[in-house]
C-alpha cells in the first residue's frame, strides 16, 4: 500500500463513522450541527434569544482580515435573525459573549488558554485551524463565552465563516442568491468543535478566459475586474475555506489594473499566485503593457536576459511583501512554448539557468532564504517533456501538475519523487476550459463523482500541496466549485461513497431539508448527462437516431429531469427561486436544450434521408428549441435577481467547429423538402435509415431474441403533401402489431413476438405494407430459446443473436486479493455506477499472479471468435513509464493483458492529452479478441492489472469484421448496446 | 502499332479530308449535303417543286421494315414541305420518281444493277449499307429517279432516314420536339452517295431504371412500356443508323407485356437483347413471375438446373424467329453474384457447364448452328474475375466489356484476344446510371469529348462488335444518345479533333445557322460543368468557399452560359423554343441551379463559422435555388410541349446519401443564428473560416508573389442586427485598399500590393480593422522578385512562394518518338483542354528508353524538397497487367515512374471500378517528391510510358507535409491553384 493512502484511509473511514453517528450538518464544513432555533439544554450559547443579542469581542491587534470577518459575521447574524450584535475591541459587559481571536494575536484567546479554559492543543502550531467551543465563565462577570479560536489568521476566519454557515448563511448568499435561513433565535450547542487542518496546504481557483461573460458583467456592475470585484472573490474563497488564487489575465493584469488588489488580497487573508506561465508574480498583460521599458521588449531569455530581470525584480519589489506562491521557470509568450534553444539539452540547460537566477531575485527582494517562499513550477506542454527528460528544479519548489484539460490527471509523484521533493506536488485542474481538446466554458458540465474520482487519486498518490483549479469566469460553476474547495480540505470526507451525502447536503444547506433529496436528483442527473458528453460537443450525430432508442432515451432523460426541475422551481418559496434558477433550473434546463436541438437535428437529417414529409416539422422543432436556447439565456442575463447577473450567460455554446467557442450561437443545419401534391407512402424501419420501397435492399428489422425480448417498429409515414393510405399486415399469427403515432404524427407499429405462439429455433416472418408504390415486405427474424438453452443460460447473461452487454458492476463475484477490491463507484460514468480497485495505490499485478478478479457468467449462440469491448473510465496513464492495463480472459484460457496507453507516443494517445474521441466522450474503449471452442456457456473474468482503471461496461460480440484494439467503437451509437439482465 | 489502329487511322484521316472538302451537312449521317431548295443545275432531282412531287415506289417483296419506312419518307416530306407524295408498289408515272429499295428484295433495284445504271459494288455483301443517286432515264417513260438502294433491311432504311434528314427532319423532330425545316422546294443534288459499312457491327441502347420517370411517362401516354411506346424506340434507333435494343427489364418484361414489343421490333428491323445478366431472350420479370411454374423455383443452376433449362427453352421458343443476340452465362437473381458452388475452380466450371448447356439449347430452338447465332457474354463483377482467372468460352461468343459506370472503360481486348475471337468484343457503356459507384439518372452529365477519348480507345483496341449505352430514361439523355451511335458508325469520324465540329453541326441541324455556334458553345460548356462532377455529387464542401476564389468562379462559369442559353432562347423562333429548352436550356439551367444551391449553401456553412449576420440571406439563397430547381421540374414535366413530357423530369437529384437516388430532393442544410441586438463587427480574411477579433490565431492574408500579382480580401461584416461601423487602414502605403461589397452587402475590401512602391525581398505590412472590440491586425507579407531572379524566371512558371500550377498544354515543348506523340485533347477535362499520347495503342515505352515528353521550365525560389501533382483523366487500367504509368523528373535525375493503379488489389481501386474519388471527381492524382538542390531555374519533364493517360495539369509545391503518392488532393480546393503563365 502506498504510504499516504494508510493515512488517508483511516482519515475516510473516521469521517464515515462521524457521519453516522451525529446529525446532519447544514454546512458542508463541520460534520456536525452546532446552531439550534432553541436551547436543547441549559449550557447551549445564547447567540441571538428573544431578549438578547451576544456581542462580538475581537482583538485590535489580531489580523485585520479576522476583524474583518468579524463585521461579516456581524452581519450575518442579522442576515438571518434580524438582529445585529455589537462587536468591539472592547471587552463588552454582557452575561454571554463571543469571544473570536488568533491563538498569539489576540489577548483574550491567549489568557483562556493561559488559564487552562481553552485547550489549545489543536490550535497551537497548525496551519489554518480553529475551535469553536462554549467556556463557562471565562472571564469575571461573564457567564458564558462561545470562543471561536484561530491557530492563524485564515484558521480564525473559517471558524467565523463556519459560525456563519451553520447560523444560516450559504457561502453563495451573494454570488448566487441563496437567501439567509431565517431564525428568530439562534443557541450554540454546547461541545467543542475543532476542524483539525486542511490536508492540502493551497486550495485555490483561477479565474480565467474571463472575456465575454466576467468582463462584461464586471464592466456593467464593478466598473472592471477592480478591487470591488475581488473582494467579493476573496470573501467567496475565505467562506469556503480557499486561500489562494490566480487571477483573471486574459485581458486583465491584476496588480496593475487596481493596485488595491494585491493589497487587499493579502489583508483579506488570501495568497496570491500567476498562472502557470506568468513568472515571478507579474501576469502576461504586465509585460504586454510595459515591454518596450525592458531590454531589447523580447519575451526571449536569450536575448533579452536583463530585461527580463529587471521586469521580474521590479514585480517581486511590489508584491514580495505580500503572502504569495511564486511562479517559477518560464514559457514563451502568450503560453506558447519557448523559442529552441537548440535541442532537448540546451532547453532543458536553459530553463535551469532561469530558475536559479529567479531564485537570486527571490533572494535579493523577497527572502534571503528563498526555499522559505512558496514557490510553483508547472508542468505543462513542452515543459513536461523536459521534466520527463530529468530536468530538475530545488526540492522546495512545489512541482504543478496538470489535467488533461478535461478534468483528468495526466501525471501523478510516485513515491521517490514524494520523498525526494520537500516541495511536494500539486494539481492544476479544469472545470472550465478555453483551448484544446476543447472549449467548455458555458454551464456546469461536471459531476461530482468525477471532481471525486480524480481528486481522490491526486490526494491517495500525495500530490496534495496545492491544488488549483480553473473556473473560467466563476459563475456558473458555483457547485464543482465548492466541490474542489470543499474535497481540498479534506479528500477522504468527498471519496466516491460520500458524494451522494454531500449532494444532499448541499441542497439542503441552500434550499432546505424539504426539496433536498429532489434538488439533489436533480443536480446529479444533470451534471451526470453533461458528463457523458459537454454540450459544446454534442452534434446532431452523436446520439444514434437509429439504434436501440438511444435518441429518444436520452431526450426522454433529459425532459425528465427538467419536469422534476421545473416542479421543484413552482414549489419553492419566491425568494429562494433565484437561487434555485441559477444552481439547478437554469443549467438543467440548457443543457437538455442543447441535447434535445441536436437529437431533433439528427431526426431531421434521418427523415431527410427518409424523403418523410416530417423533415421539414423536425426543422422548425430545431428552430423553436433554438429560440428557447436564447431565451434561457435572455432570462439568466436580464431577469434573474432583477439581471444581477447580466452577461454572465452570454458564452456562445452551439455550433463549435473547432476547439474554440464559435463566434455566435448557430444552429445545427437542418434539411429542408419540397412537398409533392401527390399522395406517396414510404415505410422505414428501426435500425435502417433507408425507406421503402424506394430502397433497393431488404427491409429486415433487427432480429429477435427471446433471451431478451423487446420491441421495434415499422414506421409508415407521407412523403408528400397529401394524406396518405395504406394497410399493414402482419403475415405470420406470432407477430403482434400495435398502432402509434412518433412526434410528429406519422404513423408508427410496434412490433413484438407473441413469443407463446413460437416453436423454438429461428422463425421467419413478414409484415406487409400496401398502398405504397409497390408493396414494401419487412421481414422479421425471430430466435427462441429452447428448453435446453433456456437451462444452460440460466443466471448468465445471455443471447442467441447478435452482442450481450451488461454493467459493470452487475459481477456475479469479485474476488480480493490480499485487501485489494474491486469497489462500486456510485454514479459513476453512463450506467448507474462503476467498479474501480480500491486502494487506489495498490500495486499492480500482472497474471498469472493472483489479482482482484470480476466475473461474468454468459451464454453465447455458437462458438467461433468473439470480440470483447470494455468500456472504461477515461483515466489517463498518470504513473510514469506504465500504461493503464486490465486482463481479460474466457474460462480458463490464459488472460490477455490489454493496454489503454499501448500506443504510447503515436496519436491520439502521443501528445499526452486525452485523446480528442475520449475527451469528448468520456470513456476510452479497449478491446480483445477471443475463440471460443464451443457455444453455450462460458465465464468471463476481468483481472485487475493495474489499479485507477474503471469499469463500466462490457459488450460481448460476434466478430463480424475486423476487429482492432484501438479500433473506433461501433459507429451507429454513442452507448452501444443496452444492457441485459441474467437469465432467470 | 497496334493492327486495328492501321485501319482507323487511314480512315480518320479520310474523314477529315472530306469534311474539308465539301460543304457541311445538315445531316450527322452523311458529311456532305444533298438536299436544296432550288435546283442548282439542271441533273438535279426534283423531289418536290412548284409544280411537282415525285412519287415513292418500293417493292411490295421488300422488307416490311423498308416498306413502313417509305410511309415516314412520304410523312417527312410533308412535314417539310406540305407537299405529301404518292407511295405505291405499283410503279408510278411520273418523268420523275424515287425508287426505293433492298438489294436482291427489290426488283426494280436489281434490274437497274442488272441494266448498269446502278452500281452495286459496295451494297453487295455488304452490312447495312445503302446508296443515294441519282440515275438518268432508268426505266422507260421515267427521265430521272432518285435511288436509295440498301445492301440489306437496314441498309434500305438507313438510306430512307437519310434523306429524311438531309430534308430537314431530325431524327429527334418527336422525341425532342425538332421543328422540321420547312422548304417550298426540295432538290437532290446529283451524285453518288454511299454510306460504307458501319464500324461497329452492332449498335444500342439499353433503357434501364426506367422508374420513376419512363416508367410514369409511358404509363400516362401510352398506358405502359407497350408496342405504341416501343415503336417510337424503334424508329428513333433506325433514324439514328442503330439496330439494337435492350428493352426496359426494372419493373417490366419486354416480351409478355406485349406480345407485339418483339414482333414489331424484328419487322422494323431492331436486334433484340437482354441485359447484360439475363440469359437467352428472358427477362428478370419473366422468372419472377413465372418461377413457380419452373423446377423449385430456384434461380440456381446447382439446385434447379431442370427448371431453368425449360424456363430458358421456351424464351428461345417464343423469340428464336426474331432478330436476336442472346445472351449467354448467368448471374444470381436480380443482378447479384450467383451463389458460390464452391470456389473458384467450381464456380468457374459451373459457368462453363451453364454456356454449354445454353448452346444446345440454341441449337435445339433456334439455330442447329449455334454460333451462327450472334451470342454476348458480359464481363461483370464476379464474372470478370472468372474471366481474368482463366475462363474461357467459346470463340464465337461476343465478349462484352464493361466500363466503370461513370464512363471510363475498365479492359479492352489484347491483340491475342482479337486473334482467338472470332465473336469479337464489344462494350457496354454508362452515361446514365442505377447503382455504384453513385446514381446519375436526372440529365445531361456526358461531355462529348468524354465518350469520344474513351470510344476511341475502345474503336483503336478493337472492340468493335458490338457497342450498347446505357440510356436510362432515354430522355434526356439525346445528344449523348446520338454521339454515342454516330461514333459507333465511324468512330475515326469522332476523334478528339472532331468534337467541335460535330457539336456545331448538330446545333445546326436542330436550330438552323444563325445560333449554332452559340448554341454548341452552351452545349459543350454545360456538359464540361457537369464532367467536373455530375450534379449529383456536388455538394456544399465541393467548390472551395474559402481559397482561390474558387466557388465564386464555379458560380461565374455556371451564371454565365445560363445568361447565353437565356439569350438564344429569346431570340429563337417560338417554334424551336420547346426543343431548346429541353436539349439546352434546361440541363444548363438546372445544373446551374443545383451548383448554385450548393455553393450558397457553401457560404451558408462559413458564414454561420464566422458568425456573419448575413448567414440567415445565404439560408434564404439556398432556398429561393430550391424552388428554382422545383420550378424549372415543374416547367419540363408540365408546360413544355403542352405537358408531352410529363414525368420525364420527375428524378430526385438533390441530396444523395448513398449511391442511390435520394427519396425526394432535400435542400442541403443550413444553418442559421438569431441575431442579438448589438451592433457587432466581425473580420475575416481570403482563405480562412475564422472570424477576428474572436479568433486566437494571426490574420494572416495569402502571401502576395510579384511573379502572379493577384488581389486578396478583407472582409468586414456585422455579427448582430444594428449596423456596424469601423475603420480600416492600410498601414504601409503599398498596400492598396479597394472597397467593395460582397453579394449579400457585407463590406469586403480588395487589397492589392503597389509592386512600384515596395523594394524587391520579402515586405511585411498590416491592415488595421478598428470599431471592433478590440482592434484587429491583418498581417500582409509581399514577395518581390528582384531584377536577378526576373532574369532568371524568364519564360518559366516562376513562384517566389508556394504551388506554380500550370496547364499540361502549356508545354514548351513536346517532342515526338517514332511517330508517337502528345497531341492535345481539345476541351477534355478542367481546363480548356489536356494531352495525351497518340496513336493510343501505341507500345509502353520505360525510361531510360527514349519517349514522347513534355518539358516545363520553372523557377523555383528555394533548393528542397518538391512536390508534383499531376492531375491525369480518370482513365482506368485497361490493359491487363499493367497499369496506366507516366515518368516525371526534374533536369537530369532520373525519371520516376508513376503508376495511377500502382495499388492494384488494395482500395480504392481494388474492386476495379473506379475508386470512389476518381468516380466523383472525374479525375485522378499523381504525386511524386523531388530534391532539388539548387533553388532557381529547372526543368520539369513529364514523359510517356504507357499511352491513354491523360494530363491535364501539374501542380508543383514546396513539400510542407508527408506526401504519399495517393494521398488525396490537397482538401482545401476542388481545382487546386489557378494555373499561372511563364514569366514574361
Amino acid at each position: 500500500m502506498h504510504p499516504r493512502s494508510i493515512r488517508s484511509t483511516l482519515a475516510a473511514l473516521a469521517a464515515v463513522l462521524l457521519s453516522a453517528v451525529v446529525p446532519a450538518s447544514p454546512s458542508l464544513g463541520l460534520p456536525v450541527e452546532i446552531v439550534a432555533d432553541a436551547s436543547p439544554s441549559a449550557d447551549a450559547f445564547p447567540l441571538v434569544t428573544a431578549s438578547s443579542v451576544a456581542p462580538l469581542w475581537y482583538d485590535a491587534a489580531d489580523w485585520p482580515g479576522v476583524v474583518r470577518v468579524v463585521g461579516d459575521l456581524q452581519a450575518d447574524i442579522e442576515r438571518v435573525t434580524s438582529r445585529k450584535p455589537k462587536a468591539s475591541a472592547e471587552r463588552p459587559s454582557a452575561p454571554a459573549v463571543v469571544i473570536v481571536g488568533t491563538l498569539g494575536k489576540s489577548a483574550a484567546i491567549d489568557a483562556l488558554v493561559a488559564a487552562g479554559k481553552l485547550d489549545a492543543s489543536d490550535l497551537r502550531g497548525k496551519w489554518e485551524s480553529f475551535v469553536i467551543t462554549t467556556v463557562v465563565q471565562p472571564l469575571p462577570g461573564v457567564e458564558r463565552a462561545l470562543v471561536i479560536a484561530g491557530s492563524d489568521k485564515r484558521g480564525t476566519i473559517y471558524g467565523i465563516y463556519e459560525l456563519s454557515e451553520q447560523l444560516g448563511v450559504s457561502p453563495w448568499y451573494w454570488w448566487a442568491d441563496v437567501p439567509p435561513k431565517k431564525r428568530s433565535a439562534a443557541y450554540v450547542l454546547p461541545g467543542r468543535y475543532a476542524s483539525g487542518e486542511p490536508v492540502v496546504r493551497y486550495r485555490g481557483i483561477f479565474i480565467n478566459d474571463e472575456r465575454p461573460c466576467l468582463t462584461e458583467w464586471t464592466k456593467e456592475k464593478f466598473g472592471g475586474l477592480n478591487s470591488k470585484f475581488y473582494t467579493k472573490v476573496y470573501e467567496l474563497l475565505l467562506r469556503l475555506r480557499a486561500n489562494y488564487l490566480w487571477p483573471a489575465m486574459w485581458d486583465n493584469a491584476f496588480n496593475e489594473d487596481d493596485p488595491l488588489n494585491p493589497k487587499l488580497a493579502d489583508e483579506y487573508g488570501i495568497v496570491m499566485g500567476t498562472s502557470h506561465h506568468e513568472p515571478l508574480d507579474r501576469s502576461q498583460k504586465e509585460w504586454t503593457h510595459n515591454h518596450q521599458k525592458y531590454g531589447n521588449g523580447e519575451w526571449n531569455y536569450v536575448t533579452n536576459k536583463e530585461g527580463l530581470t529587471q521586469f521580474w525584480a521590479d514585480g517581486l519589489k511590489r508584491n514580495g511583501k505580500y503572502e504569495n506562491i511564486l511562479t517559477m521557470g518560464m514559457r514563451g509568450d502568450g503560453d506558447m512554448a519557448m523559442p529552441d534553444a537548440g535541442g532537448m539539452e540546451a532547453n532543458k540547460k536553459l530553463l535551469e539557468r532561469i530558475i536559479t537566477d529567479q531564485r537570486s531575485l527571490i533572494a535579493q527582494h523577497v527572502n534571503p532564504a528563498p526555499t522559505k517562499v512558496p514557490q510553483i513550477w508547472a508542468l505543462f506542454s513542452e515543459v513536461q517533456r523536459y521534466y520527463d527528460a530529468g530536468l530538475r528544479v530545488p526540492d522546495d519548489i512545489t512541482v504543478l501538475f496538470a489535467d488533461s484539460n478535461v478534468g483528468d490527471l495526466r501525471r501523478l509523484p510516485t513515491a521517490e519523487e514524494l520523498r525526494q521533493r520537500s516541495g511536494g506536488f500539486g494539481i492544476y485542474y479544469h472545470i472550465d476550459m478555453h483551448g484544446g481538446p476543447y472549449a467548455y466554458q458555458w454551464i456546469n458540465t461536471n459531476p461530482f463523482w468525477k471532481i471525486s474520482e480524480q481528486m481522490t487519486l491526486a490526494a491517495e498518490y500525495g500530490a496534495t500541496r496545492l491544488w488549483i483549479v480553473n473556473v473560467g469566469d466563476l459563475k456558473p460553476l458555483e457547485l464543482p466549485i465548492e466541490f474542489f474547495l470543499r474535497m481540498a480540505w479534506n479528500p477522504a470526507a468527498l471519496g466516491k461513497d460520500q458524494v451522494a451525502d454531500y449532494t444532499r447536503r448541499w441542497a439542503e444547506r441552500e434550499f432546505g431539508p424539504e426539496h433536498a433529496a429532489e434538488i439533489a436528483d436533480v443536480v446529479a442527473r444533470f451534471t451526470k448527462y453533461n458528463g457523458w458528453r459537454k454540450p459544446e460537443v454534442v452534434t446532431p450525430a452523436t446520439f444514434s437516431t437509429l439504434h436501440y432508442y438511444e435518441a429518444d432515451r436520452v431526450e426522454a432523460a433529459w425532459l425528465d429531469v427538467v419536469a422534476k426541475a421545473e416542479k421543484i422551481y413552482a414549489a419553492l418559496p419566491a425568494e429562494q427561486r433565484d437561487a434555485f434558477f441559477q444552481l439547478v433550473l437554469h443549467p438543467a434546463k440548457a443543457s437538455a436544450t442543447v441535447a434535445q436541438i441536436n437529437i431533433w437535428a439528427g431526426r431531421n437529417q434521418l427523415f431527410a434521408k427518409q424523403g418523410r414529409a416530417s423533415t421539414n416539422a423536425a426543422a422548425d422543432r430545431v428552430r423553436e428549441l433554438f429560440r428557447q436556447d436564447r431565451a434561457l439565456t435572455n432570462t439568466y442575463n436580464r431577469e434573474l435577481a432583477g439581471g444581477k447577473w447580466n452577461h454572465l450567460m452570454d458564452q456562445s455554446h452551439i455550433g463549435m467547429h473547432t476547439w474554440e467557442p464559435p463566434v455566435v450561437d448557430v444552429m445545427p443545419s437542418v434539411a429542408e423538402v419540397l412537398l409533392d401534391d401527390v399522395a406517396r407512402v414510404g415505410v422505414s424501419i428501426e435500425g435502417d435509415l433507408s425507406a421503402w420501397p424506394d430502397h433497393y435492399g431488404d427491409a429486415v428489422l433487427p432480429t429477435f431474441d427471446s433471451f431478451h425480448p423487446r420491441r421495434s417498429f415499422v414506421d409508415v409515414f407521407a412523403v408528400g403533401a397529401r394524406p396518405i393510405e395504406f394497410t399493414i399486415r402482419a403475415e405470420q399469427p406470432w407477430i403482434v402489431l400495435t398502432k402509434a403515432k412518433t412526434a410528429l404524427g406519422d404513423d408508427r407499429h410496434w412490433v413484438e413476438i407473441d413469443w407463446a405462439k413460437l416453436p423454438t429455433g429461428v422463425a421467419n416472418g413478414e409484415i406487409t405494407v400496401t398502398g405504397t408504390s409497390v408493396p414494401v415486405t419487412v421481414k422479421v427474424v425471430a430466435k427462441k430459446a429452447s428448453d435446453e438453452q433456456l437451462a444452460a443460460a440460466k443466471g448468465r447473461f445471455a443471447s442467441l443473436d447478435g452482442p450481450v452487454a451488461f454493467a459493470a458492476t452487475a459481477a456475479t463475484r469479485r474476488t480480493e486479493v490480499g485487501g485489494v477490491r474491486w469497489e462500486t463507484l456510485p454514479d459513476y460514468g453512463r450506467l448507474d455506477a462503476a467498479l474501480a480497485i480500491y486502494p487506489v495505490t495498490a500495486a499492480s499485478i500482472l497474471p498469472p499472479n493472483p489479482a482482484p478478479t470480476l466475473e461474468y457468467p454468459v451464454y453465447l449462440p455458437r462458438d467461433g471468435n468473439y470480440e470483447v469491448t470494455l468500456v472504461l473510465g477515461p483515466v489517463m496513464d498518470f504513473v510514469p513509464g506504465r500504461g493503464m492495463r486490465i486482463a481479460v480472459s474466457f474460462d480458463d484460457q490464459p488472460a490477455q493483458v490489454l493496454d489503454l496507453f499501448a500506443e504510447r507516443g503515436g496519436p491520439p494517445f502521443g501528445n499526452r492529452l486525452a485523446g480528442m474521441d475520449a475527451a469528448r466522450d468520456n470513456v476510452r474503449f479497449l478491446r480483445s479478441s477471443h475463440k471460443l471452442a464451443t457455444a453455450g456457456a462460458h465465464l468471463l473474468k476481468l483481472t485487475m492489472v493495474d489499479p485507477a482503471i474503471v469499469v463500466q461496461k462490457i459488450v460481448v460480440d460476434p466478430v463480424r469484421r475486423p476487429a482492432g484494439l484501438f479500433g473506433p467503437r461501433p459507429p451507429e451509437s454513442y452507448f452501444g448496446p443496452p444492457d441485459c439482465l441474467t437469465v432467470k
